[in-house]
């Protein structure tokens, strides 16, 4: 039987961080990873295998890190875990023996059973499997019109590369716009603007009835009864935790499903934790359930849960899941982290919100200049930063990481007004205009009044 | 006589923000600013004027701001202050009383009086004059050879602005490398290299010895003995405080000739205030008397003397210079915040590093990614960061204000390590390997062992 002393399960970026963390403070111990598949996709790459990238290869997890520290990789389905003799089984029936398990299984595709026509010819899912992918890709290569069932980031970033590849697209949505989960109002109608002029169409507001075809789908029908033609269906509508394994074993799963883990991303056995989109959250700042899955909270957990697999350490805790999180269309970006101002007011937080526009560069003319609009909101007794949102050009990206180290560190929205920032012709707005010190001097002002 | 409740002498950013910040926090107050010219440059942005825009207009600060806070702008130069009869003079004879003062009147372009040729034709500065400026650049349009003295930022982006416009550019400085002073050795000489690769010569460790020419500059002479052809020399050599109006008014001024203010922006007297390079800053890291002259702080600095002209609030406060700054040569970017490690060893601070270097853009092969590397400094007993530098693409204008953003709030270096980043394959690096928390991660490592 093999052993190790340290065997993480699933192969995503969890999976990965998990093991190089355990093994990089552990370096006496052995640390294994067991896999489903030979190689692994970058999971937030996946939709630009679709129209940017050429080939699906380039969206390869690399396995130089795991190989320069010496963490071997098997290749198998886990199938159950036996809590009391700490061994893992897989399907092929291999048995490995642990003294810690690190699960980080992550997320399968969500196909609701309620929806007609969902497993018809030509209607594809976005898996973490370079197979399914390439396959996907190749089928998607041969068609013209195809209906994206979910505005969700993957659907939109979907919807965005396959109309980049010259496919004629629509993406379907429930809610009233896209992204209307992740943003505010008035930012996701921008991000669904900017989609539109970029050549996808948006059905938004109605949702999705049926898929239509005989054997092969041939269109959607949504529940307003438009009905779209199609030559693919691409369904984009969430992923819900891998926990079966968890379940089986005995482990306590949430509320939603999710394996139930404490602040050190142990489960409810301590030689037992999991990390990324299988592992339970909760927010930071609500302190309720979360149901995000992204590839950066799950390095987070996956650090966590490295450092602390053997010795638990005080200083490394998990505080609640921030959500800090980016997508690009074209030039444009949009970016969002901690709470927006839908859900704080429905969660009755007392907020204040202070909104600031202005060009990324300056002098503006400079080339390469790109409006900016940054959002933050302050608890309103405490003045402390809870969320933000940003939309402009590329350096979104870092603005809403500000905004995560902000929120992360519960500033006083006083010391922003305050901040020393660094500005660059070329790089960022004015001194003088720097967004989100201007948010910040509104809300101080609001405040004060 | 003219009388205004604020007169802020100056016209640069940081004069503009302590005019809004002040009429902002009372509204009630009439707020007049005094400044030498009809317009002003953005400081910034000068060097660009000289390559990247056609017209030394498109660099004009915009007194919009100004107008729509109703904030009235003399045109004259400050001569005078009476501090018992709360008088401004100006030059033509003009009296403007003030209740409070706030003197914003930054820095002037140094000549070394040792330099033998300062004075001859075809030597420029870069004075924060837009007359000047259009002078300058309609002379060097007509020049080829082109020497810059002095490798600080100014010279750097103004040598790189004049090579790319068609100029042949060479750059002498006096240390090892260019942005010696701003930069560790290994960024400095990123940067050296970039510029370079860019087509500016770099004459680098020897410094200037005269310029020649009989009535007209012909030529620049090094410390070695290096004879470089000249047809025009800009001189970058830095700029000293422009703090004479408040020495005479018998304002103090701290040992390197800046007026010496308070936590609040306050002068020695309690009715004068002082914020951008005229005015006294101590390193947020050392205490140490600092000299840096950037627009970012000195509005930092206009702020807290605006919104404490008429009542001091301790919540906001100047708790020392972060010097937070970035510069641009083409696509590369390098910036810094905080303490260097060479100043930190000078300082006898005992410090641990962390260096890590990846791609901004996950998977690497999708377009436009460039190399980005991230150095943090931490206190070696206390684990907080107090500086960080980073090398890379665009994003280097935000990564650095993420650094600020952790030395102000006095971050520990294990909570950036467990730190939760967004990230987005267009917009980042990837979440396995973000460059801020794998230099921490080395940090972490370094300290248990």
């Amino acid at each position: 039987m093999d052993k190790a002393d340290v065997l993480v399960v699933g192969g995503g970026p969890a999976a990965v961080i998990a093991a190089l963390t355990a093994k990089s403070n552990n370096p006496g111990k052995e640390v294994t990873m067991l896999r489903n598949y030979e190689d692994t996709p970058i999971p937030c790459g996946i939709p630009y295998v679709f129209g940017t990238l050429e080939e699906v290869k380039q969206n390869f997890m690399p396995d130089m890190p795991l190989e320069k520290a010496k963490i071997p990789v098997k290749v198998g389905q886990a199938a159950s875990i036996d809590r009391e003799k700490k061994i893992c089984k897989t399907e092929a029936g291999d048995e490995i023996q642990y003294d810690r398990l690190i699960i980080a299984t992550g997320s399968n595709v969500i196909i609701p059973k309620w929806l007609e026509g969902a497993n018809l010819e030509g209607v594809y899912t976005i898996e973490k499997n370079n197979k399914k992918i390439a396959e996907t890709k190749e089928a998607l290569a041969k068609v013209k019109k195809v209906v994206v069932i979910g505005g969700g980031f993957i659907g939109v970033e979907c919807a965005d590369e396959l109309n980049k590849a010259g496919k004629d697209v629509t993406i379907v949505e429930v809610l009233p716009h896209i992204l209307s989960l992740a943003f505010d109002d008035e930012i996701a109608e921008r991000a669904e603007n900017t989609l539109k002029e970029r050549g996808v169409k948006v059905a938004a507001g109605s949702g999705v009835k049926k898929i239509t075809g005989d054997k092969k789908a041939t269109g959607v029908v949504l529940n307003d009864g438009t009905a779209l033609e199609a030559d693919a269906v691409v369904l984009a509508m969430g992923y819900r935790p891998n926990s079966d394994i968890a379940k089986d074993a005995g482990l306590k799963l949430n509320d939603k499903g999710f394996i139930k883990v404490d602040e050190y991303m142990r489960t409810s056995d301590d030689s037992i934790f999991a990390a990324g989109d299988c592992a339970g959250k909760k927010d930071f700042n609500t302190k309720k359930l979360s149901m995000i899955m992204l590839a950066s909270t799950a390095t987070t957990e996956a650090r966590i849960a490295g450092i602390n697999v053997f010795n638990i350490n005080p200083s490394f805790k998990n505080e609640g899941t921030l959500a800090v999180f980016a997508t690009a269309l074209g030039n444009k970006a949009y970016g969002v982290a901690g709470i927006t101002e839908a859900a704080a007011k429905k969660e009755g937080i007392d907020i204040v919100t202070g909104c600031f526009e202005d060009v990324d560069r300056h002098p503006g003319k400079l080339p390469g200049a790109s409006p900016l609009l940054v959002k933050l909101i302050v608890s309103k007794q405490e003045g402390v930063v809870i969320g933000g949102s940003v939309c402009g050009g590329p350096s979104v990206g870092e603005i809403v990481n500000i905004m995560g180290f902000m929120i992360q560190n519960k500033m006083n929205v006083k010391s922003i007004f305050t901040a020393q920032i660094g500005t660059h012709p070329l790089l960022t707005t004015a001194p003088t205009k720097y967004p989100l010190v201007k948010a910040a001097e509104i809300i101080v002002k609001s405040m004060k009044s």
